[in-house]
């Protein structure tokens, strides 16, 4: 039995748990904050989440827990089978979270736990999402999915970062990113149909009203 | 034929570089420095070397470089053939490149360029070192290798990264990594013997000098 660790308000946990259910994988869910308690630290060495335990250990990072369901699966393949095609994938993905993932994490503390957030660091995020948001242009596809015809994890990627990080762009910085990159819009209300997506929102949407005592 | 873009003083560059040579690839090599340029860009969204130009199209991202390789290769696998150990192998290229390369990097300015350095950029770097040697000391097995009995991609990885970022951490942090990371001087030992590795580093001191107009 897999073993999920992490909490569904995260988007990358959420990444992950998407890809397990579509995959149709029976999986048990650990609800695990980041951190560095010495009992998860001996499974995820960042104290990171998610981490996927298996029979044979734990993994993290998020992409390598993907690669990782695919290994292990036959079924509905997530990344193209050609090998140029699966890298324009991977490139997408990696893209994702470095130039527009990590980008917008540097506005989650202002956001959603009200720390403090200076003029120059707002400058600077801004400057980062121009040439991020300039460079993903480039490798989109929606055509109708985010590299092309086919479901992959590409569209797992950008669906959690553009909802939740589209989110800290918004509040801190004002810019919506649906008006910054065409095609956004409509690959959103797309994704919205997808049974494994909804789900995972369900989970998502119970646990932050939770959260704000709701 | 294979066409990869860059530089050869780039650590990231020289770890695809020694993957091509490791696995017998015939290879051109196109000199080019990160930035703006808008043929690059066209090849490279974010301006970023290396740039792996094949006949369908162009590839970016060392990681995605790195698997593309694999995958049209199938003489002298540089990931394991289980799941479970690709996986972990993966995890390891993944923590160093976030948790080492991108934390050195920081210091890169500084060290190689002569920007100015302060002691709250120090400090902020220092602990995130602290916190990325530990993970890394959890995940290295140098049994010889990085994850193990054979040479892998976390092998070319992590050569780099401390070769480059190991420079910056001990002339701006006075850290050395070698006294950090049990096992980490011999495994380089090791390393220095490959004649992959050693011809990227011929190509990567003549640059040096070249760059210091020596």
């Amino acid at each position: 039995m897999l073993k999920l660790y992490g909490f569904p308000v995260s988007d990358y946990y959420n990444m992950v748990k998407a890809a397990l259910l579509e995959k149709g994988f029976q999986f048990e869910e650990v609800m695990v904050r980041p951190g560095a308690d010495p009992n998860f630290l001996a499974k995820s060495p960042m104290g990171k989440i998610p981490c996927l335990e298996v029979a044979e250990g734990c993994i993290t990072e998020t992409n390598v827990i993907l690669e990782f369901i695919e290994d292990i699966s036959s079924d509905l393949p997530l990344l193209p089978a050609d090998s140029f095609r699966r890298a324009k994938v991977r490139e997408l993905m990696k893209s994702t979270e470095l130039y527009l993932e990590l980008v917008a994490r540097q506005l989650f503390g202002a956001v959603f736990f009200g720390a403090p957030l200076d003029d120059q660091t707002k400058q600077a995020v801004s400057a980062q999402l121009d040439k991020g948001v300039a460079a993903l242009n480039k490798l989109l596809q929606f055509k109708p999915y985010a590299a092309g015809a086919e479901l992959t994890y590409a569209d797992l990627m950008l669906y959690y970062t553009v909802t939740l990080g589209g989110m800290a762009v918004e509040k801190a910085l004002g810019r919506k990113l649906a008006d910054e990159i065409p095609g956004l819009g409509g690959w959103l209300a797309l994704m919205d149909q997808n049974p494994s997506i909804q789900a995972v929102n369900r989970d998502r949407d119970q646990a932050l009203k939770a959260m704000m005592g709701g």
